[in-house]
């Protein structure tokens, strides 16, 4: 059994802010302690303010000039909306950039190296308040060929991203086809679940994770495709 | 919070078993009766047993027949990998046809209406069982620009496939910007994560799901996009 649970009661984020203290203070309040094998699900919209990628947006121009400078590739561009590989790798909307939860007339660049972000929630949360867990940065992505959003991992610290099943045998003893799951993405995902859109529940604790799943890897290695590997760019 | 349950305990399923009856027995016995705002996740495999969708695999040509057949476009063709668009609409490698858990020899076709086939299976279960729950049939699709796979929603029945947020106010009072969040992927995407892969258990109990989320609506015509709103076919 795996439990989601969000965590209520964090406050506004600000730049420079300690994430790690303040979630341990909030796991504290909402008397849902962190446990060793707990995956927190953190959301990009917090670690960016934390982080300080808040950029004024020129009211002139809007936020297109501000989706090249973080791209390196534009895929397809339809009206207003952008779709481009960023620095980091990711092929999603307008670059990642968040117009939605911060102040008017800012917007919230991606984190520099997400999977950074996580390491470091993880190692304080480790070392400054003595539990061991994962972390995972999640945002909201559109996809192709299907309608509406799902949220995924864009960093990821203390899980193997994707849990290799392929040579393990199938129920029936035969070999099982590809089957590299992407948990990291799927956590994200479930993570969501609880965290509503509107309620500002920026942070979830998924509690029961195959143990099995902890281990090295990031998101940007292990998960992001290489464009020579990718047939849909 | 949600919980994930996995259920134990299902038999080895067979063309024509009533898979309704055979879950809710499952559940009794694993001792957590479905109640009323369950959302059952089922894995497309047993619902394409159980509607005796298993096809033999000639095989001097392998699947790759089977493959053009289900399919109404190829998109992209690397080696023995054929991404296509399905009958269903849906995009997938292979048309979704299934050689792992099933017989030697022996293919297994996605569901003629996999929106049906949870209809069915909800339907079973409220007028015979008496408990209204939601129903989701997942499969494991790949994904262009990330590695690995993750499940995701190919029928439903009781939810709302896409949960529309648009014009909600976000925690700043500001209008949120496109936030139609694909709930049904992101729970089958949840459910995964406590099925494992070798161990057969296909059928996962996701409680504790927002009751706003149930009402009417299906994977085909409300998750599935057209090609003409599609900017990647």
């Amino acid at each position: 059994m795996i439990s989601l649970l969000p965590l209520p009661g964090l406050p506004e984020i600000k730049p420079g802010d300690d994430l790690a203290g303040l979630i341990a203070a909030a796991c504290q309040s909402a008397e849902i302690p962190l446990v060793d094998g707990d995956v927190l699900v953190v959301t990009q919209k917090i670690v960016s303010k934390a982080e300080n990628r808040l950029v004024p947006i020129d009211p002139t121009v809007g936020h297109k000039p501000l989706v090249e400078q973080e791209s390196v590739r534009i895929l397809r561009r339809r009206g207003d909306l952008i779709i481009s590989e960023t620095k980091h790798g990711f092929v999603c909307a307008n670059a990642g950039i968040d117009l939605s939860n911060v102040a008017e007339g800012q917007a919230a660049l991606l984190p520099v190296d997400s999977d950074r972000s996580a390491r470091r929630i993880q190692a304080a949360l480790e070392h400054k308040h003595g539990v061991k867990v994962a972390v995972i940065v999640s945002d909201t992505f559109g996809r192709p060929w299907r309608r509406g959003v799902t949220d995924v991992a864009i960093g990821s610290a203390g899980l193997r991203p994707v849990v290799d099943l392929r040579g393990t045998n199938d129920a029936l003893g035969r070999e099982l086809q590809v089957t590299e799951v992407a948990v990291v993405d799927e956590i994200a995902a479930a993570a969501e679940l609880v965290m509503g859109k509107a309620e500002a529940i920026p942070v979830a604790i998924v509690r029961g994770v195959d143990p099995s799943w902890f281990g090295e890897g990031n998101v940007h290695e292990d998960l992001v495709r290489r464009p020579d590997e990718d047939l849909f760019r």
